[in-house]
C-alpha cells in the first residue's frame, strides 16, 4: 500500500527505501496520527464531503486500529513507508473506499506536523513532571540540610563560606527556568497547521478553527505554506532539553568533583556508582558522567538540525524527516538524563563533616575587608590590605588568623583587636541576608519560591 | 590600576594577558556598566554607606566619565582589564578614595551580568526593530504585487499554483515567531542579578528590589551562587538569532535560486549583487549568499557558547567570559545580516510574466483529483488515477490537457468533458480559501495579521 | 555476570541502567573484542600466565562463542553491561574457572578501545570501497558524456561554459580527498592500545609488540595513561564522515537544481525519486534531499563526540561510552548516504539537449575579453568594454552578439568583424587546456587520475 | 577602484558594503597575495603574454608594495573590496596600463585560494612550533620529575598509583599526534589551485606545473570547478585546531582540578593567575579556565564552517568567504591558548609532598588481586575477594591493610602473611613496565620518543 505511485514505472531501489522509510522513528507518533484523523474525518463530514454514518464508521475503526497498536498488534508491510501509509492502509483494509476518503484535502505535510505537534505537547508536558521531580528532590535535600556550611567555590577555589543548601538550590533555580522555558515553548507552538495541505492550503470547506478547538489548540497557523515547512518549535524543543542538559551536566560536574576522595563533601549511592573490571576498590559516579557526557549527545540534535534546515528551499523538502530522529533522541536522552539526576540526588549522601572542615581561615578575607571598611577604609584599600595580611600569612605558612595584630597593623593601623570576632563562619553567613544570599533567611525564602513552582506544575500536569 | 593583586608576588604573563584583557570586547558595554554603578552607589547611600553628597559627588563623576567614552576621549591603559577596571580607575583618578568605595560588596561576578543584561534590552529592541522593518518589507512588496500566480514547489519541484504574495509572506510569519521568542526572553531574563556578590550574596543591607525598580528590572534573581554563573540569558538570545538567521537563509535561498536566469521570477538590484574580477558579465547574488552563509557563522556562536558553558562547575569560571565574543559577534552578525535582507526585498524586482509562464498543466494535478472527488470517487483512488494520465501525458510528451476525454475516461469512467473547466489557475487559486490558504482573502487576511503585529512593534520601540 | 561489584552493597538503580547499559551499541563489537580476546589468551600464555592446553581450550571457545553470534543464539542477560560482560559470561559458561582468567591484567579500559580500533579499520575499508563505488558511477557517466557542453555557474549564476564531464567530475575530486584522509587515518591510527590497562600499564610480562602483529597492528600505544583515554581515532573517522557527507551534500544540492522544471538538465530515476500523498503528479528528488539533510547528522555527531569530550580530566571516564553511539551513527548514516549517491548517479538521465539550449552568448563575455586583450587591450579595461557591451545588450533586450559592430567600436575601437569569430561555444571550451581546465583533453586527464585511484583502492580492499 | 562593475548601473549599498567587503579580514593575506601574483606575472611572460621587461617592472612594484605593507603605509579606500583589490589598485598606480594586464586569465576565485594555501603554509609551521614548545615544556617538567609518585584516576576517583611524569606525559601523547596531523595535512593541501579561473581553467598557456614549483607546491590541483569551490584544506586546518584545543582542555581540567586546595598537587604561578575584585584572598587559575574555555570557541569555527558549506552550489559561492573568518579565529585562539599553556606548565610548581599524602592503601587493590592470582586464583575470583576486603574495610573504617590476616583468609583462604608485602607503593609501579606503563623505565623511553620528536619538529622549521 502506498500512497502515491500512480505516475511511476518504478519501485524504489532498496538504498532509498534504506533511508527514506521513516516508520521506525514516526512509529511512535501513532496516537497522534489516529487523533488527527478522527478530527479530520469529523470536519470533512461538517464541510459535506461525509455523512455522519460515514464519519462515524471511520471515527470507531481508526479506534479499533489504536487498540491494535496498543496490544502490539499491527504487522509492518515492507511498502510501510511511515506511520501515517500504516493507518490509513489499515483503515483501508477495515474499510474499503470509505478509507480511501479520509485523505481528501489533507497531505502528508500538514499531517505529519499536525502529530509532531500533538506529541510534543505530551512530551513537554511528561517533561515538566520530570523537573518537578528533580527540583523536588533538590528542595527536600536543601530542607534536610539547612543550617550545614561548606567552602563556596568560584574558579574550583575556596572563596566564601555558605550553606550546603544554598549551593544545591542554586542548580534548581536554572532549572526553573527550563520550566518556563518550556511552558512558553508549549504556548507559543500551540496553533494548528491542518487544512494547510501540500502547501497551498484547503480548498474543500474545512473549518480549521472547529479543527483547532476540537484538537485542543488555542489558534491556527498563519500561512500555509510556512506551516508545511516549518519545524521550529522541534528546534525550540530541542534547543530546551539541551539547555536542561547543560544545567545537569554542571550539576554533574559539582557532584563529580565534590566526590572524589579529595574533596569528600558528597557519597553517590552505590545503586548509582559502577565498578572496575579491573580494580577491585573502585567506585565510579558513573550516572553523573553519563549526565555529563550526554549533554553533548542531546546539544548536537540542536546543531544537527539547525544544519539541516539551514539553506533549504522554503515549504516542505525531505530534509525536514529528520527532524524526528533528532527531536526523539534529545527527547528520550533527556528522560534518561533526568531520571539518573532525580535518583542521585535523592540517594546521595551529605558529609556535612568534611564540608566544615573543609572551611579555611582565608575564606574570612572578605568578611576582614568588610571589618575594614565598616572602620572607614575605602572598599578597594581595604582590599588591598587584606591581600597583603594573606600573602604574609601563605609566606609564614600559617593561617592569616595567626598574624599577630600589631603586624596587621603595620599593614594597616584599622586593624583592631575585634578583628578576632571575624571568626566565625556561620556567623558571618548570615549576614548575607539580602535577597538570594546565603543566609538561612535567605534560603527559606528560596524554599518557598520553589515549592510554589513545584505546586504550580503538578497542577498542571 | 588593578582591581586584585594585594596577595600577588608576580605580574600577569603577557600570553595571559593576550587572551585575559576582555576589553576590546566588554568595552561597548562602558553605557551599561556606569548605569549600574549609579543606582549601586544610590543604594549604597539608602543603605547608609556613603552620605547624600558623596553619593552625589559619584553619580556626577561617572557621568563626566560616559562623556568620555561618548566623545571617544578615554585613554586605555596596558593593565586596564576590562570595562570595569577602566570606569573605577576614570572614577578614583576624579574623586580619590571615594571611588574606592563604590565596589563595597559588590564583584564584577554580578555586574558584568547586570551589564550584560541592560545591553541585551537594548540589542532585543533592536533586533526587534530590523525584524520589523524587514516584515514591513515583505508585506509591502506582498501587498503591490497581490494577484500575481506563480509555482508554489515543493520538493523544489512545481507543486501547485499559489500567489506570490503567498509565497513572500511565508517567510513573514517565520520571522513573526522571531519576534515572539525575543519578547519572551526579553520577559523571562528581565530580573536583576545585582546585589548577588562574587556568589554569597551581600551582607551590606543593599536593598535589592529598590535596584531593580532604579534599573528598569521586574524583579530579583532568586539564589545568588545561580546568578553569577548564569548565562543562560546570553545563550537564549544567541539562540533567538540563530533562528533568525535560519529564516533568513531559507528566504536567501528561495531568492537565489529564483534569480537564476532559467528560473528568472526575482531580479535582484545591482545594489545588492557583485560582479567577477574575470567574467565581465556576472550579475551575481552576493547579498543573499552571504546571508545564507552567515547562518553558519551566526548559529556556530550558539554552539560555541553551549560547549564553553558544559561541564563548568556551577558559580563563576573564566571560560565564561567568551559569552560576550559569542554575543556580540551573534549580534552584530545578524544586524548586517537583516540590513542586507532589508535592502534586498525592498528593492527586488518582482517578473510577473516569467512566473505566470512558468505554471505549467502537471501543476493542475490535485484539482483534478478533487474533480474526480466530487464525482463520487474516493480522494486515494482519484490521486491513483490522476497519476496514470500525469504518465501517459509524460509518455506521449504532451500536457494532460492534451489527453483526449475517451482514453481519460479509460483511465476512470467519471471523467467528463466538464474536466475542461478545471484549467484556469487563476480560478483554482480563490478556492483555497481556509485560513492560511493561497486565495486572495486569506492573504488579505493575512497582510492584516502582519500589519497588526507592526504596529504593535512599533508601539514598544 | 557482573565483572565488578565484590565491594558493592546495592544493586544498580534502573535509572542508571537504562543508560549505562552500552550493549544495544557495542553488541556489534562482538568479533572484534573475540579476536582481541583470543590475541590476549595467547600473550597470557607466553607471559607464563596460561598454559599451552589452557590457551588452546579458550581460543577454541572463544570461537564457539563466535558462532553463536553468528548464527544469532546469543540469548541477553538482564545483568549484561556491555559486549565484554557477555563474552565473558558466555567464555566462563563454557569454561568455568579457566574463563576467569582471561582479563588478568587487562581492564575494559584498554580492551574497549582495542575492540573500537579493530572495528574502525573494517569500517575504513568498507568506506573506501563505498567511495571507490560513488567514483566509479561518476567517472561512467563523464566518460559516457564527453563532449556534452552546458553551462557553468558561479554563484549560480551562468559564467563559462564547461563540459558535463568537467562538471560531473569536479565531485569525484573532492571526494578523492576523502579517500586520501582516510587512508591516513588508518594508519596513523594503526597502533594497538592492548595493554595499557585501567591506566597504568600492565605489570605481568604481556609482549606488546608481539599482540600488536599478531593482530595486524603496525606498533603499539606510548603512554597508558593516553591510550584508554583516547578516543581521537573516533573523532577523526567521524570527521572524515562528516566531510563525505558535506561533499555529498553540495553534489545533492546542484543534482536537485538541475532536475528542476527549470533547469531541466538531469532526469532522477524513478526509483530514487517519490511522489506526494496528495498530489498526484509530483515526482520528488528525495534520495538527494536526504543525502543532503542528513549531512547535518553526520556532522552533528562530530559536535557531539567534541563536546562529550571537552574538558574531561585525562584517561578514562563514563562520558566516554558515548563514543560508539556518535561513530556508529555516523558510519551507519554515511553508508546509507553513500549508497543512495552510487543509485543516483548511476541511474540519472543527462539531459543533453536542455543542457546545450541552456548555454547563452552573455557566457561568451569572459571569451570576449581575451579577444582584446589578444588585440592588446589591458585585461582590467578589456572587462570593463565587454561589461558595458552587457550592459548595453541588456537594455536593448537583445544578445551581446546582436550588438552591431559600430557600437561595440564606440566602447572600443578595438573591435574588429572578428569578432563574430568568437562564438562557438564547443570551440572556446578546447582552449581551456590548462591542466584541470574544461578542454576534453584535460578532461581525459582527470579520467586517467581517477582511474588509477579506483585501481588503488580496488586493490587494497 | 573596482575588480568589476562595467555592466552595472549602482554602487553596492551599503548594507551590503558592509559585510561583502572582506578587507578587515584578508589584509593579513597580504603578502601572499603578492607572491602570487609575482608567479603569475612571471607565468604570464613565460606564456608570452608579457615581455621581460613587463614582467620585471610589475615584480619590482609588487615589492614596493610590500614594503608599504610592512611599513603600514597603505591607505585603504572605501571602495576597497579586499586585499586582492587593494593590491591590483596600487599596482596600476604604480604601473598604470601594465597594471591592469595582470588579471589576465585569473579570477579572484583561484587567486584567493592560493593566497589561504600560501598562508596556511605557514600557519601550519607556526602551530607546529608551538606545539613543540609545549611538549618540550612537558617534557622537561617530567623528567624533572621523575621518580614523583601521585595517584592515577579514572573517573576522577583514584585507581592506581602512578608517577607524576606519566601523567604528565599522557598529555604530550595526544598532542604528538596533532603535529602528525598536522603534518599530513601539510602534504595533502600542498597542491596548487592557481590557473583554474573562475572555474574552467585557463586558456592562455599558462604552465601550472612550473608555477607551483615557483610557489613551492607538490603539484596542481586536477580539476578547476573543485578547485575554485574547495575549503576543505581549510576545514581540515580548522579540524586541526579544534583537536588541540580539546587536548589542552583535558589538561587544563585536570590542572585545575590537580591546584585546588582540596588536591593541592600543582600550584600555578602567580604570572598565570588572576585575583578577585571582592575577595582578597583569591588566586584563580583564569590561564586554565581561558584554555578550557576557548575550546568552544575554536570548535564552534568548525561547526559554522561545515555549516556554512553544506548545501551550497559547487564551485564558489559568495558563502565560501567566510572561511577566513573561521580560520583565522581559530588559528589566532589556538595561538593564545597554546601560549599560555607552555607558559603554566613551565612555571607549574610541582607539589610532591601532598601528591604522594594522597596515595592511599584502597588503590592497592589491584596489586592485592594480582596476588592472589599468583597463588593460583582465576583472575575474577581474586577480584571479587579484594572487593569484599574493601567493602568490609570501608564498613569498619579501617585501611584495607588493617584488616587481620584471619578475616582475610575467611574471605580467600589463598591469603597468606606475604600479602603485607604487596604494600609499596614505589615497588608497585616499577612492576607496570610493558611498553607505555608507568615504571621509569618505560617513563624513559617515553621521553625518548619525545624527544625525537622534537628534533624532527624543530629540523622542519
Amino acid at each position: 500500500y502506498q500512497l502515491w505511485g500512480g505516475r511511476f514505472c518504478e519501485q524504489p531501489h532498496e538504498a532509498l527505501q534504506d533511508l527514506n522509510i521513516s516508520l521506525p522513528y514516526d512509529a511512535r507518533l501513532y496516537a497522534d496520527d489516529l487523533d488527527g484523523s478522527k478530527a479530520y474525518a469529523e470536519a470533512l463530514m461538517r464541510a459535506g464531503h461525509l455523512n455522519a454514518a460515514e464519519c462515524d464508521k471511520l471515527v470507531k475503526n481508526l479506534e479499533l486500529i489504536r487498540y491494535d497498536w496498543v496490544e502490539r498488534l499491527i504487522k509492518f508491510e515492507a511498502s510501510d513507508e511511515d506511520v501515517h501509509t500504516v493507518n490509513e492502509r489499515l483503515l483501508v483494509q477495515l474499510t474499503g473506499d470509505l478509507g480511501q476518503r479520509l485523505h481528501t484535502g489533507r497531505s502528508r505535510n500538514d499531517q505529519v506536523v499536525t502529530d509532531m505537534k500533538l506529541w510534543l505537547r505530551k512530551a513537554i508536558r511528561e517533561t515538566l513532571g520530570r523537573l518537578r521531580q528533580l527540583i523536588e528532590a533538590i528542595v527536600r535535600q536543601a530542607e534536610a540540610h539547612l543550617g550545614i556550611l561548606m567552602p563556596g567555590y568560584t574558579h574550583l577555589q575556596r572563596a566564601q563560606p555558605v550553606q550546603f543548601s544554598h549551593w544545591l538550590l542554586s542548580h534548581a533555580f536554572a532549572l526553573r527556568e527550563d520550566c518556563q522555558r518550556l511552558t512558553e515553548l508549549r504556548d507559543r507552538s500551540n496553533v494548528l497547521p491542518l487544512g494547510s495541505g501540500a502547501l497551498a492550503g484547503n480548498p474543500l470547506g474545512i473549518d480549521r478553527v472547529w479543527l483547532a478547538e476540537r484538537l485542543g489548540f488555542a489558534g491556527v497557523t498563519g500561512n500555509s505554506m510556512h506551516a508545511v515547512g516549518d519545524r521550529d518549535f522541534v528546534v525550540d524543543f530541542i534547543y530546551c532539553c539541551s539547555m536542561v542538559s547543560l544545567h545537569l551536566s554542571r550539576l554533574a560536574e559539582d557532584l563529580i568533583i565534590y566526590s572524589t576522595k579529595e574533596f569528600d563533601f558528597i557519597k553517590i549511592a552505590d545503586s548509582f556508582s559502577s565498578g572496575s573490571s579491573l580494580m577491585p576498590q573502585k567506585r565510579n559516579p558513573d550516572g553523573l558522567e553519563l549526565i555529563r557526557g550526554i549533554s553533548g549527545l542531546i546539544t548536537s540534535n540542536l546543531t544537527g538540525i539547525m544544519m539541516t534546515i539551514k539553506g533549504t528551499p522554503s515549504t516542505y523538502n525531505k530534509d525536514l524527516q529528520f527532524d524526528k530522529q533528532y527531536c526523539f533522541q534529545a527527547y528520550d536522552k533527556l528522560t534518561q538524563s533526568l531520571n539518573i539526576a532525580v535518583g542521585v540526588v535523592e540517594t546521595m549522601q551529605v558529609q556535612r563533616h568534611q564540608m566544615e572542615s573543609a572551611l579555611s581561615s582565608d575564606m574570612l578575607a572578605t568578611d576582614w575587608a568588610y571589618y575594614l571598611v565598616r572602620k572607614g577604609v575605602p572598599f578597594r584599600q581595604a582590599h588591598h590590605h587584606i591581600g597583603c595580611v594573606v600573602a604574609l600569612a601563605e609566606q609564614r605558612g600559617v593561617d592569616i588568623t595567626e598574624v599577630p595584630l600589631g603586624e596587621l597593623q603595620q599593614i594597616c593601623s584599622d586593624f583592631g583587636a575585634d578583628i578576632a570576632s571575624v571568626a566565625d563562619y556561620g556567623h558571618n553567613v548570615q549576614q548575607y541576608d539580602a535577597i538570594g544570599g546565603t543566609s538561612t533567611a535567605s534560603i527559606v525564602e528560596q524554599l518557598r519560591l520553589l515549592k510554589n513552582l513545584i505546586k504550580e506544575l503538578r497542577q498542571e500536569s
